[in-house]
């Protein structure tokens, strides 16, 4: 019991054991409001720490009244026989930022709060600045406002006003849900109840006005209960935390599982107007959870069962074993699985000859297909054992699904527990039941083996660990800059030069005034532009002339440039032209951009030019910068790309030398931290061994600060 | 009882009435091959009648035995004291020829068959005919082989041998289900159970050599207690007997679901390989369902969720209400739900100020949003009520879906129970609970509520149910013609005076032969082709000049083109070329093309013209004809049109007239049966108010016969 004394009455920032003892193991904890009357929301804390039995130290704070559901009322803090661990304010909003004065002057490490009040609004923001003061001061740390709280279903501490704790036995698990939705953690909860499966914790990170998702998970990285987590976001904020933790859980082999909000537009603006957060950008997203390492899923509840598939098939490794087979006893069942997996770009394997071989000398009847189908064959146990020993043994597959038919409904002493016995062995095995079988899945559960409800979940599982890629600690640590949000853009020489210097091939170029003597001897034929940082889109202006022969030429289109610039705008006044040898033999034209962007900083992005790109919306981002391989990736994902490698008959373009200039794009972000946007379009594909060509740029720098 | 006389020793075609009798309502049952080893899948079916007290007449044959599972076993089926009305074969295939030349005899008019042995292979085949001649012989009519049975769990009918049918308490329902997989039958039952959901029948069509699925729903459409239809496809087949019951199904107002397999190449080939069924071309498929009215599905357990809302939703109209409101005690919910929906092309309809308005009346503390989140207003019984009302009242939505919080689990009185009173409101109300629930669920389905268990499988629903369209009995009507699989194609020439007879507008065009004199006055500037059947892709031949001004430069092209083509194919000689108008402006390139497949008939297919479209899979196809509002959805559907939509500053094109186009391509189907393909491509849309021109067209006729 930790006594008031002058001492400890003293700011001190908590440090990350702190926290994490504050979060999930605190000695004591005090509620600030909680009510007497027990249908009121801020009743539930104090109802479910007693429900739950438990053990700490807890303290109901209510000034008004003497007792609060038969316990002791405290009228404050500060009256307290020691300093809580940890405060849960469920107080009126006027009330909040006195509550957490008081909780500071006292030491108290960490408060959650409930209360709202400090979102966007005058009296909002007004408030969270006091708010954020007060924190700062004391040393304070919060979680929220508009938490619902957190939940340690291991000790009995339900610091949580979500309905949905009201439950009887809370199983645990190994997995610490983090959300940004509260009603999120209870529908988590009772959905993995159904199928036997619990979590280590839960947190409602709210309005993440202090401490944010990546911030509170990292607290609980010591915890060795805490084995993976399973994230529920509404938007993309507050990247560098979440990758620092992204960093930290792939050393400690904790596996993350994401859902994100907002693949859609509406969705996105939802969760706008719901927690006041900036714009989803669901794409920057996506790449952020692939350089952190994180299985992004989204199937709800796939959320709770791509965990026990991604512990048993362990971290992600660059190679990436992908050979999925899969097997059954129902082939309806399998084909079920088969069609959601390819939707979702999983190709299953198909067992060699030599498998079907070893089945038939177990006296297995199956018929050699795509999937392993014991439908004739019968579902044995022995049969469905030796089955999965072929499989397993065959070096042929990284993962081996199963999908049961109906004995895993009445018959679970057949192929079920067949299953079970293979959940520690060399190959992991997962499961999906065609029928409602949920006996079974929870045995399978328990028995180790990832087992799932659907056959949607399933796929989206699979896919999503598969998917994984190892974190990239140099990647993830270059987000730490900050960058002025107005810019300066470059003219187009200039921007070729700098990204010239970062090694991306230009066209031999040179400038001329309007006299058209050129500084240097051009390589005709050439093409002939206007040079100014006032022209972004050249060609709608008429600023650009192909195919000039000689020098008389040049001339001649240089007065027609200047003439219909003066059409175009007659602000704008030409001096420098560019000349720039024509290339040809283009296979296929890309574009290659480059941003940093304010939620998780460079990105490097590929889509194909033109104006279909823009509509099939064909691209790939990714963080910068990348390596060869994950632009190799970036390539392999655009579909136009399809056009470089011999579609229907055209000529082969050199998509290696097209990874090499994504590459060198992306290290914008190592060596030029002052570049803030950069499009390279087009980048002119040439024929296999001829490299690539870019023939515009247009480079944007931060405002000096 | 039906005596073995010589009278009803006759060969008599079963009707539809016979047929449906001896389905699911049969007096007497025999089962050819009945196993007296409890252990055996053909003891199953005497099992599973007795277990859930068939009051019919069962006959267990089994010529080896005296007995069967306790019962009096009869050596065949002449033995039997009356004729069962269905007869159901279990036995070794060598068997199953013989016992239905048996059961012909005697006049059976149902047999199924769940022996194997009639596939692909010599032996299969030359069984299969043989089986198919027995059965024309003496009008009996066989469900199978390889079906796993019939149920009809209202009378306890369990002629099946699918395993998950020892189930206790099978519950019964509206819908019937039709499965081409067997399996899939009993993981339906299970699934819907845990849902307090029961179906009026079940069949297994298996290999469907005789009747095929849409037959055997046929024979149910006039059983009142089959309300609905649930059917799992593998592949697509058949489409003809389908499409009859599709039309009489609509007149009758049963809505059909249907799951196919085949979305992905890989599961298809599936489907192949299990049941010997062709290509599954699921795009076709698509085209038919929706020209049938069916509502499809790509979530299992939307198929069975499915039924309940388009029940209350009820038939779809040409008009389409598809205004959708969200109503929640869940924010996090509901965003889940909003980004499945919208993923799923579903917009959610915002409320109007109004409707905002008439709820702070009723003093619900309610933010305006996309949606109606009664999270701050609490899940009292009497507010959601009162916003239900507004919402249904307001006469903004065709459809409310209801996303309930915790309460769902734990207070089923407060929003569970007002959404269940809104079960038969003017304005269909749907529910998803966040967590899991299924006694809510449950207590909905009761109500009359649609109700989901994923949010995954309520927006498959949602999207499913307002994405029908009226089933077009004179579309469905013009499958029947069968063409000859190759034919004969037209040139240029013929191909374009074919479809200018159906009012496809193509450009003032004359012929010359090689002297390069018009037979008629051309149009200048114009384009040179040369006329061949020899030359489908002309542009590679160098058989194409462009931009021609006169008639000296008509020479001039003539001997170009005579002269690559030379180059490109000596053997084919040139003595005829087409001299066309040049049609400029053109701001949008489409192709329009038409094909008679052997599956579904007449199709029309919109794609953008070039390579991309062919890249991202960028197209609409529909049963061929299509109205002028089908056109219209096509153009909607193909991304690519929107270049034509003032993309970017281009000016509009006449999309109009493209629609008008599609239409009469369409109309090929009505007025030339012997064109098997056609391809206008391209149709260059030119800029509003000015039309289509049909620049090139390409038309394949069938074989005379």
């Amino acid at each position: 019991m930790t006594q008031l004394t002058d001492e400890n009455v003293r700011a001190r920032v908590p440090d990350r054991a702190d926290l994490g003892r504050a979060l999930l193991a605190p000695r004591s904890v005090a509620i600030i409001g909680a009510s007497d009357d027990i249908r009121k929301t801020t009743a539930r804390p104090l109802r479910f720490l007693r429900a739950q039995g438990f053990s700490g130290a807890v303290y109901p704070i209510n000034p008004r009244r003497e007792t609060v559901l038969g316990e002791r009322a405290w009228p404050d803090i500060a009256s307290l026989p020691e300093v809580p661990d940890h405060v849960f304010i469920v107080a009126d909003t006027r009330l909040v930022i006195p509550a957490v004065r008081e909780c500071g002057r006292v030491g108290v490490p960490l408060v959650t709060v409930l209360s709202g009040g400090f979102e966007e609004s005058a009296d909002g923001s007004e408030r969270l600045r006091e708010l954020l003061a007060v924190a700062a001061e004391y040393g304070v740390r919060i979680i929220g406002p508009n938490s619902i709280g957190v939940v340690n279903p291991r000790n009995g501490l339900m610091l949580t006003a979500n309905a949905a704790f009201a439950e009887a036995d809370i199983p645990t698990g190994s997995s610490f849900v983090a959300s940004q939705s509260g009603s999120v953690i209870g529908a988590l909860m009772t959905r993995a109840k159904a199928r036997g499966l619990g979590f280590s914790g839960f947190v409602s990170t709210g309005s993440e006005v202090d401490l944010t998702l990546g911030e509170v998970c990292a607290a609980t990285l010591d915890d060795p209960e805490v084995g993976s987590y399973t994230l529920f976001m509404e938007s993309m904020e507050n990247a560098a935390a979440l990758s620092d933790f992204a960093v930290e859980a792939a050393e400690r082999g904790k596996p993350v599982t994401v859902y994100k909000l907002g693949r859609s537009d509406a969705a996105a603006a939802l969760a706008v107007s719901h927690t006041g957060a900036l714009s989803g950008e669901d794409d920057e997203a996506e790449a952020f959870f692939r350089a952190c390492g994180f299985a992004r899923v989204d199937n709800f509840e796939a959320l709770i069962e791509t965990e026990a598939l991604q512990r048993r098939v362990g971290p992600p490794t660059a190679a990436g074993g992908r050979r999925v087979a899969v097997i059954t006893s129902t082939g309806g069942g399998a084909a079920i699985l088969v069609d959601q997996l390819e939707t979702l770009g999983v190709a299953v394997t198909r067992p060699s000859r030599s498998v079907f071989e070893q089945l038939a000398q177990l006296g297995l009847d199956v018929a050699e297909s795509l999937i392993v189908d014991l439908t004739l064959a019968g579902t044995r146990h022995d049969l469905v054992d030796g089955a999965l020993r072929v499989l397993r043994d065959s070096g042929e597959f990284d993962l081996v699904l199963f999908v049961i038919g109906s004995s895993a409904r009445l018959n679970p002493e057949l192929a079920v527990s067949a299953i079970a016995e293979h959940a520690d062995g060399p190959v992991p095995v997962g499961a999906w039941a065609l029928p409602d079988a949920p006996e079974s899945v929870r045995r399978l559960h328990e028995a180790g083996v990832p087992a799932f409800r659907t056959a949607e979940a399933c796929a989206q599982a699979v896919a999503a660990t598969l998917g994984r890629r190892p974190v990239d600690p140099a990647v993830l640590g270059a987000r730490r800059t900050e960058f002025a949000g107005t810019g300066r853009t470059l003219d187009e020489a200039s921007s070729a030069e700098l990204l010239a210097d970062l090694g991306v091939r230009f066209p031999v170029t040179t400038t001329c005034g309007v006299d058209g003597v050129p500084e240097a001897q051009p390589r005709f034929p050439v093409v002939v532009k206007a040079l100014s940082d006032r022209l972004p889109h050249k060609s709608d202006a008429g600023a650009v002339v192909l195919g000039v022969a000689d020098l008389a030429g040049l001339r001649e289109a240089i007065s027609t440039i200047v003439a219909n610039v003066e059409n175009y705008d007659a602000t704008v006044t030409l001096d420098r032209f560019l000349i720039q040898e024509m290339v040809e033999d283009t296979v296929f034209e890309a574009l290659v951009g480059y941003r940093v962007s304010p939620t998780v900083g460079p990105l490097v992005l590929l889509a194909a030019g033109g104006v279909y790109t823009e509509i099939y919306e064909d691209s790939a981002l990714r963080l910068a910068p990348v390596a060869e391989d994950q632009a190799r990736e970036m390539v392999a994902q655009v579909k136009a790309t399809a056009i470089a490698r011999g579609f229907r008959g055209r000529p082969e373009g050199d998509l290696e030398a097209l990874v090499e200039a994504i590459v060198l794009v992306s290290q914008l972000a190592l060596h030029r931290p002052d570049v803030v946007e950069a499009e390279v379009n087009p980048v002119a594909v040439q024929p296999r061994g001829q490299g690539v060509v870019a023939l515009d740029a247009l480079v944007r720098l931060s405002q000096p600060r």
